[in-house]
């Protein structure tokens, strides 16, 4: 109606783009798996959607490229402030401070890309996707591949940055010697920082390729418990590689840098495991001690703000996001849950189910976006190689070396077929993608930058695709039926080495930690020493006094009553989001089994 | 860990204060409720809050104030750039134009205030409790008050607008004979303006409430109605009072440009409401003819999208967002709805109900702190005590005198403990408030903007907080059950002059739109003339084909159908959700019933 179009429409034309190019994403890989093209996921349509918008919008704005930008001289200007009144043809105009400009580099941002910043974009569609994929994981098949999840996410992502770092150095000297590069362009931190950068395979695409497969159980936990603590194992390297880098070192060895980078590495990860965990335990208390299960609109507010919280207090705190919300997914979904009412238990499923996806598509999409209209694109056509290369080859030292190791500690070993789904399923995505796109200011990083983006697109859309067919080449079992045999309990003690460990936790978590944070396991009383009785009673009053008040929850993990539970879960989670459900539920029984095996161990 | 604060710190920083902040409403407000003090609200407990977090920022940061601007000439700049690099001691830095300086105010906003953008958080938070309140709205009495509640929102508001901008307005000349103002200061367009600002009865602070009481669901229908369409009224009339002061008309009345306004009234409304309604119309289609409802997620997540695009799309074309989502969500549950799957209903109620409840709780935490922290508030005790005198008066001159006139032509008339109601439930909120923030440039604008935000403060705690006294004082029903009686439908025909336009809008709604956009009513075939055979079967292809494979709607509407629905429908909703599903239901059975009694009348 109005000729004008002032910010407000601006900024809802813009969301509302993004909300047009996720429906079209949506019906479009929608409709093509109906007629039988299961190739496409949703993440490799997102992106390519994303694409074409961003070559729109390139098209449309070619001309804007040089004339957006006028420059001045301030007189009498001593510091950099914050904000700048300009007096222009005697009108007072408020500016604001963007950045301080490169001299060998234009403009890092196009205005568009300021509108959609990746911090807030990341800050808010992460911690769903990730939280979700923990909170819905089959617990039981996760907690018996622990050991293995745990080498192929620390020592093996170590490798693997090592080994691209090192195949990238030998590439980068290749550079030299060809006259493509100066002697100190790249320096080996720098390519030991995109090692790291290219370390992370993406939990989000994983899950979206692995939901959709209905893969085997084990070589889901495998998978996805891999791709989430590689994640944060990679997000802790790059940082503490850039820590490592900024004392100076450069080229040469810092034994005094190293241990420091080594130990802001363990810190930083143990740090956010534990503040996650402390989020799970403030909501599980919450829920046990109040009765806000009487509301479940309040009771799925409370658990939905509370687990987000993790994610940022994390980020604030300078801790690793994804940890955090990785941990306290995955203790929400051993404790708190067993404090919601049914509903709630269905409610927030269904909610970060919907979060999920919509932010899986979301950032898919805006890297797609970024890919076109990127202003400062490098192409190094022989740094390219060597990263498609060294990614190859650093999976495969990853995953065969570990499996061969693995395997000779494991009575179920980790099959050939699972090694090479697993060699194969080395996606990178939206944490590659946000660890690469964090400094973009100088010259190597932009190549690095531009290398990621190829990679990610690389992985999901010829990988992604070739996934299917791969899964029917290899034999393994697709479609799988979530049910689990009785006989795969013997998974339970399948790793050796941390095997006592998780006997270990297991008494921990039966007989204190569950009946802290819940109602169910043995009573406090009978558990904690005599001198804890004060402790005992006040944390288990409800167990006594008003049983039968609690919504739905069972004081008793004895075997009868685990039946219960069993059907009562069951039979909330309606037709079609059985599938998840049932991984719920597999948790849930393992809770109760797992002691009793750790302790005949 | 590290020492610095990055901008992504700051930016989680950020959100985990906005998180906290609604934790900390819920919990608070939810506990003392549980000690039956019932009169706190969760909209006054989240402004509450906010104002105290307002209080702290201001206290923290009190010495920002002066130093944070730096003033400086640029030579030979004549235009207004949007992105300027300025030499500062040798370093390049980049500055983006943030808006024309008044040289009569200080800065318009705090740096806080610039992180969470009023347009932003309204685009993203008022369309779910818009289109949740509409979605949720019983339809049948909704549709049976549809006379009354028009006219309290269109004819009623502009009484109220007209009054409050006259009370006002002689408030001001009062100011200029004591010599508090000059003369020219606040010109009668600024008191229409302020008028129409007011008007906006707030919907978001209704609804809290009256879910809240469960009153009368008659009071209930009315009151919803009047605070959604009277805010579109107000959004409208301040535009068109805008538009009308822009022609430089101010005092004197000018024929040509009010006419102008009132087309562009009428225009805007009307298109808003098409818009709104198209959006439903490719939903229920996409569900309709697809088998979307296989797959619950993707169901809810289009459902979610297209009815968020609603108000997007109106927003970015010009016309008014709510009126528009209002529009989307009556007509989607009265339409789409019969097209979901059994979980695709829940799911979308539920996701909404959280969106809603979150947003609402955001939105009064926000404008709490924003009453403490916007940095010039101009306080005119006249033109308060003016304001503040002119809204009872507006109100009173509104409900009492459109009461009377309903009355006489309605079969149940109002009683005048309701009247007396509405009268008291007059809150103002969200939308009066980013009314008043579009434009505080001038010193009548931060006027304007500073009584607004004392009113809502008082609306909300001592108008909110007695509300729940005064429906026991008035004898009004409390905790009503929202079953129906079968008396109740006369209602159906108790307006008189909007009832044949009803009995024309059931006839084309259950012969034409019903059987095009749903599985339901009579079969196209019959209701269309014979020469609309390819369009009929067109759409109606599924009623013949393949009715059982379709998931849950029922093909037909005969009363022996409805029964069935309605059980289908009542044993989906879980325990607590009863009541709003309730509300579905009954808007069901409304439909069901109404065309029978249209063709009576």
């Amino acid at each position: 109606m109005s000729a004008t179009v002032t910010p407000r429409q601006d900024s809802a034309l813009l969301i509302l783009a993004a909300v047009g190019l996720a429906l079209l994403t949506i019906l479009s890989v929608w409709k093509l798996k109906q007629f039988k093209y299961r190739l496409i996921t949703e993440t490799g349509g997102a992106m390519f959607y994303g694409m074409l918008v961003g070559l729109m919008v390139r098209c449309l704005s070619f001309d804007w490229g040089d004339n957006k930008e006028t420059v001045c001289t301030c007189v009498g200007l001593n510091s950099t402030p914050l904000l700048l009144k300009i007096n222009v043809t005697s009108h007072f105009n408020r500016f604001k401070h963007v950045g301080r400009v490169n001299h060998r580099c234009p403009p890092v941002s196009t205005p568009h890309m300021e509108t959609f910043d990746p911090e807030v974009l990341f800050n808010l569609f992460l911690p769903p996707i990730i939280f979700h994929g923990a909170y819905t994981l089959n617990q039981k098949r996760f907690i018996g591949n622990l050991g293995s999840v745990l080498t192929f996410a620390f020592l093996g992502t170590i490798i693997s940055c090592v080994t691209i770092g090192a195949c990238v150095y030998g590439f980068t000297r290749l550079m030299v010697l060809l006259g493509q590069a100066a002697d100190g362009d790249f320096l080996l931190t720098d390519c030991l920082l995109f090692g790291a950068i290219m370390s992370a395979t993406d939990p989000v695409a994983v899950l979206g390729l692995l939901s959709e497969l209905h893969v085997d159980l084990d070589l889901h936990a495998l998978l996805f418990g891999e791709s989430v603590l590689n994640d944060a194992t990679a997000i802790v390297l790059t940082h503490a590689i850039t820590t490592y880098s900024q004392t100076g070192a450069g080229h040469i060895f810092d034994p005094p840098a190293f241990f420091l980078s080594v130990g802001y590495f363990l810190g930083v990860l143990a740090s956010s495991f534990l503040l996650g965990f402390i989020f799970t335990v403030i909501t599980a208390l919450l829920t046990k001690f109040t009765r806000l299960c009487e509301n479940p609109l309040l009771e799925t507010s409370v658990f939905f703000l509370l687990s987000w919280s993790s994610f940022l207090s994390a980020e604030a705190s300078g801790l690793s996001g994804i940890v955090a919300v990785l941990s306290c997914g995955l203790s929400q979904a051993r404790y708190t849950i067993h404090n919601l009412s049914s509903e709630g238990r269905t409610r927030t499923r269904q909610l970060f189910e919907v979060f999920s996806f919509l932010g899986e598509i979301f950032i898919f999409s805006y890297m797609g976006y970024v890919l076109l209209t990127f202003p400062r694109h490098v192409f190094k056509a022989l740094f390219i190689t060597g990263a498609f290369l060294s990614i190859f080859v650093s999976r495969a030292c990853n995953i065969y070396t570990f499996s061969f190791l693995l395997n000779l500690g494991r009575t179920t070993k980790i099959p050939r077929t699972f090694q090479h789904f697993m060699m194969f399923a080395g996606f990178r995505g939206a944490v590659t993608f946000s660890l690469a796109i964090r400094d973009t200011s100088t010259e190597v990083r932009s190549t690095i930058f531009t290398t990621t983006l190829l990679l990610v697109g690389f992985t999901i859309w010829v990988l992604g695709t070739a996934a299917d067919p791969m899964l029917r080449h290899l034999n393994i079992s697709v479609g799988a039926d979530e049910e689990e045999n009785p006989e795969d309990l013997s998974f339970e003690v399948a790793t050796g080495g941390p095997d006592t460990s998780g006997g270990l936790w297991h008494r921990l978590d039966y007989k204190y930690l569950k009946p802290v944070l819940t109602h169910c396991g043995p009573p406090l009383t009978d558990s904690l020493p005599q001198w804890c009785g004060v402790f005992a009673r006040l944390f288990s009053p409800h167990v006594q006094e008003d049983e039968e008040q609690l919504c739905g929850t069972e004081p008793d993990d004895s075997p009868s009553d685990l039946e219960k539970t069993e059907n009562q879960l069951g039979s909330l989670g309606g037709d079609s989001g059985s599938a998840h459900q049932e991984d719920l539920l597999e948790g849930d029984l393992g809770l109760g089994t797992a002691p009793a095996l750790a302790r005949d161990a």
